[in-house]
């Protein structure tokens, strides 16, 4: 089996994890959990994001928390998600260095969001990827719906790659492939990831998100790994909607990927019972259980 | 990707299910549930064991159950675990056409069991295993505890594959390789397989058996699937231990391998949503949810 030796976890809870959470977290606990996600050796923990307060009550704190926070260190990456030109002059007043700007791959994500095509949608993004690179921000984009949406089904890999395409042209450093309701199997995975090769979109400039809606988040990250992926986007505790909730979105828990990659030998940096322990802490401040299975399974050892 | 074509799904729910269930579930019940297990599409269905009803009272109506279901029709599998000469005893007054017999692959988990080595054990099986080919019995082997358990920690893959020596000298047709702890990794299948390759053991002997203990059972199957094996064993809904329960033994979910099989285009022949309403059922009886995120994902579409 050929594998990457080293791979980065992009920790996405802080932002996609407790965005989608209906408890506001105070801010000073959310800025303890970033703390303790570097701790745990993370070097690239998405903060927040510049959104709107009307849209996401939850991250209205972003610059209160990134003022908490203080400017990263080096060599590690504490990107911020910017929606808009308005955010974008946000994020730059608190001192960001790396900004994500997130589109969708189907059109019907994209009509009943923002009533436009996709290639209007991400035209959008043009103006704040433009000038976040004249500024100097390195951008990381997301595409998500990536495999299939509820409206559409399926989604075709070479109209994914074309997205794909529009945005890496527009100059963004990364690009995150999004299994937003989490119904890829591997073999989707491998199709895209030809697919985006085709329009020259290589390996090493991508980054996966698989969902566990349906439990499939590692395998289809192992598939990923097997064809050259090393950026690997998880949320602590699997924070971002418990399976078990209306709410889901049934993120991949960092800690069941860090059980794979450990397992394999591969190096991430990350110490997975640190950050366990951090999972079960921010559990506690949520008041609901981790629904990571390794969490789970590493609570008895950990308590 | 190199993936076998049409892969056989053998169905532990109703036994390795229901014998970690603390609540004794009526025999009727269980009838109802390998019937609809069967109607699902299922073609190997691991029905109950003849353990004694000392050790695991939840089994104590095996025969009942198997004279309530009737004999299995042709190319239908319905093995019954068998742990000794009594149990066989039994088994062949039931008219069972295919017996289990269950090792384990580490030392300290067959002297804390039966005070004895792994060798001296599996000796144990021979005069059931010859009684049961002597019949024209088909027999099925397990191991469990082939990448690590609790006490010793890894396993080495060597270790395992001369056990699976020991077990196909005896004149076993197929043995289920068990991780049930659920700790394995990919890269550790993939080195068990290749042990057993150089002890002369196919992929065509084997079936695999994962626990989702860490969250790794599915990835884990899709590595041996890319090696070859073709059966698989999986529990309808996860029965058999909660992972949120501190019973938790966290059996691959039948409905989230399937939901990747299906996804990879590999012909089971067993319907999805059949089964997953079928678990649905299940867990009504039994009073809990079903831990599988399938299963969960799939309710509100089957409601």
């Amino acid at each position: 089996m050929s594998l990457p030796t080293t791979v980065t976890v992009y920790e996405v809870g802080a932002r996609d994890g407790l965005q989608n959470e209906k408890a506001l977290v105070p801010v000073e606990v959310k800025a303890e959990f970033v703390r303790r996600l570097l701790a745990a050796g993370h070097t690239a923990v998405e903060t927040t994001s510049f959104v709107s307060p009307r849209w996401v009550p939850q991250l209205a704190d972003a610059a209160e928390l990134l003022d908490l926070l203080g400017p990263a260190a080096d060599g590690v990456r504490m990107p911020v998600l910017v929606p808009n030109a308005k955010g974008l002059d946000r994020a730059l007043a608190a001192g960001v260095r790396e900004i994500a700007v997130f589109g969708s791959a189907t059109e019907t994500f994209a009509r009943k969001n923002l009533n436009c095509s996709v290639e209007e949608s991400l035209e959008m993004f043009r103006p704040v990827v433009e000038r976040a690179l004249a500024e100097g921000l390195a951008v990381r984009g997301y595409l998500s719906m990536c495999f299939g949406d509820p409206w559409e089904g399926a989604v075709a890999a070479t109209t994914v790659a074309g997205h794909a395409r529009t945005l890496f042209d527009m100059g963004i450093g990364e690009l995150s492939l999004g299994d937003t309701i989490g119904v890829a199997t591997p073999g989707q995975v491998v199709a895209l990831l030809e697919a985006l090769d085709q329009q020259g979109i290589t390996v090493d400039q991508l980054a996966v998100h698989f969902h566990d809606t349906y439990g499939q988040a590692l395998a289809n990250t192992l598939v990923a790994l097997q064809h050259g992926i090393t950026v690997v986007d998880a949320s602590a505790g699997g924070l971002g909607g418990c399976p078990y909730a209306e709410s889901a979105t049934g993120n991949l828990a960092t800690e069941d990927l860090l059980w794979q990659l450990d397992g394999l030998g591969i190096d991430t940096g990350v110490d997975l019972r640190a950050l366990a322990r951090t999972s079960l802490w921010m559990a506690e401040q949520l008041g609901r259980p981790s629904p990571s299975r390794a969490v789970q399974a590493l609570s008895k050892e950990l308590a």
